[in-house]
């Protein structure tokens, strides 16, 4: 996908960069720390191959994708205060640098930015689709703040809780891309179920990553879910097929009771031997397919490659 | 002026009521302890007052005086996060009893929820007005975080930094009613003028109700500012004209070193011997002042009287 989107996504750094500017000293510095700082830039990216795939010759789009890459960037520094974190994308987080109160407020700014963006884009359509989205996936982070350290939580309601805080946002930014080329509402349905189910088979790996891989090579704490207690899919799994003295074990941990390394290792241990984190890889690989299946539509072309190579990547990271 | 939009304010008030819900119940929850919890709300009344002032007949602006509102909820719940605060009205913070990671969520949903607002309503100028004052309101806030414990901050940066973080809500909930009226340019630039006057007003006359009045009667902890190292135009001008030993004095109490009761009882003894109190005030109320004169062009009204004691009150609060 970076191939085909190379030169859009020049465009789309620009406005990131020149957008994220303030005679604030301390909004460029922050902001930049993650910004500049190895993201994927994969919600922007994917507004622009959908753009790509409908064969849209402006560049209206590049001011959108860098709004949708705003309201991502804000969500994250506002997740890190939420969960205390310490370490994203192989750096130390911003609320450690700088601390909670400039994150909390440096997200506000990005957020604002955002929808200052899509105003001078000037489609009502599309402020409607990402104001909706945000409500949404503020939305999904209360209820999953709502869910944390419950094990009780179940698989239907941490699909909806996904399908809000992550799921909505690529959705979103698929969505975008029909709507500025002006395609009909079969396209937009498609591609927002793309990016829908793209969001969730994503989410679901990254549940999985952080049980089965090391900090050097995500840039992710690993373990980091377990000691939040929060209720992903492969602990729900497990949980449900688990023995009384495994069902023990998981609400001791969940509350926080067990938090060590040892009980990290123990945890990992029941995941493998109840299936949990394979079939939660199984469960994502569906969601990625169902994501390749909404674009049935569209005829051949180096832009639907892409999206399917997404898809598919998606749940590869797992390995 | 509560007379005077009463009616509206129902409709408003209705409007909040409805659109702060949520199927994730500790949102409206939340909210709700800020929003029903003995809130002034001047803000959605400015706006209110003013299409009043213009004789607009509709109800348009109901919905963008609700975004107003959720717009500054959203900024006081994070507010309270950044200062760590304990009360507000009168109440327990919402972040004290909820914690922190939910005020953050629940303020990004109101904002998300505010924007809705104005899409719903459909006007691109209402939308940029006020994401644009979002962001203003963020860049003020970040640039106080940077000034606070700073001895050295002047006048000159303080009035940048309320002129940002206060006013230009104030001036955009005044400037949304000659939008929404189709008001000719000149209004709407009077308008804005008055909010803005009165937002520093307003903002000049709390810092010195910070240092001068009692919790049980203003609903707010006394010596907040103090203890949190805020840089406010009393302190200003108390350090501008200090004694060595009074400055020494002020640069250990701004920087945390001096924040028992008797610290601020000694603050208020070199604030009012310096007549940084009754300055700020007098500064205070000259702002009231220019608000009213941005009201000259429009004939007397009830509105327009209204208007006037809003401006001669936010002053008048300090005694």
């Amino acid at each position: 996908m970076i191939g085909l989107v190379a030169a859009d996504m020049n465009g789309v750094n620009a406005v990131i960069l020149d957008r994220m500017q303030s005679k604030v000293a301390l909004i460029p510095e922050l902001a930049g720390h993650l910004i500049a700082g190895g993201g994927k830039r994969m919600r922007p990216m994917l507004t622009l191959a959908c753009a790509s795939l409908l064969g849209y010759p402006g560049t209206r789009h590049h001011k959108l994708a860098a709004a949708v890459e705003f309201i991502h960037t804000a969500t994250l520094l506002h997740d890190d205060v939420v969960d205390g974190s310490g370490m994203r994308r192989g750096k130390r987080t911003a609320n450690l640098i700088w601390g909670n109160p400039a994150s909390v407020l440096v997200g506000d700014f990005l957020f604002s930015r955002a929808f200052e963006l899509m105003v001078e884009d000037g489609s009502l359509k599309v402020l409607r689709i990402l104001s909706h989205a945000s409500a949404v996936i503020a939305e999904g982070e209360v209820e999953q703040l709502t869910a944390q350290r419950r094990v009780e939580t179940d698989e239907e309601q941490y699909l909806t809780i996904i399908s809000s805080k992550t799921a909505a946002l690529f959705a979103a930014a698929c969505r975008v891309a029909p709507v500025v080329s002006e395609a009909d509402e079969d396209s937009e349905h498609a591609l927002e179920s793309y990016g829908k189910n793209l969001g969730i088979a994503f989410q679901l790996t990254d549940d999985v990553i952080d049980y089965a891989s090391d900090a050097a090579t995500m840039g992710k704490g690993v373990g980091d879910d377990f000691r939040d207690g929060k209720m992903t899919l492969p602990v729900i799994l497990a949980y449900a097929r688990g023995s009384d003295s495994d069902r023990a074990f998981w609400r001791a941990a969940m509350s926080g009771e067990r938090a060590t390394d040892a009980d990290l290792a123990q945890a990992i241990d029941l995941l493998r031997s109840s299936d949990a984190l394979q079939d939660t890889i199984e469960r994502a690989r569906q969601y990625g397919r169902r994501a390749i299946d909404s674009l049935g539509k569209f005829p051949a072309s180096k832009a639907k490659s892409a999206l399917v190579e997404a898809a598919e990547f998606a749940v590869a990271r797992a390995y």
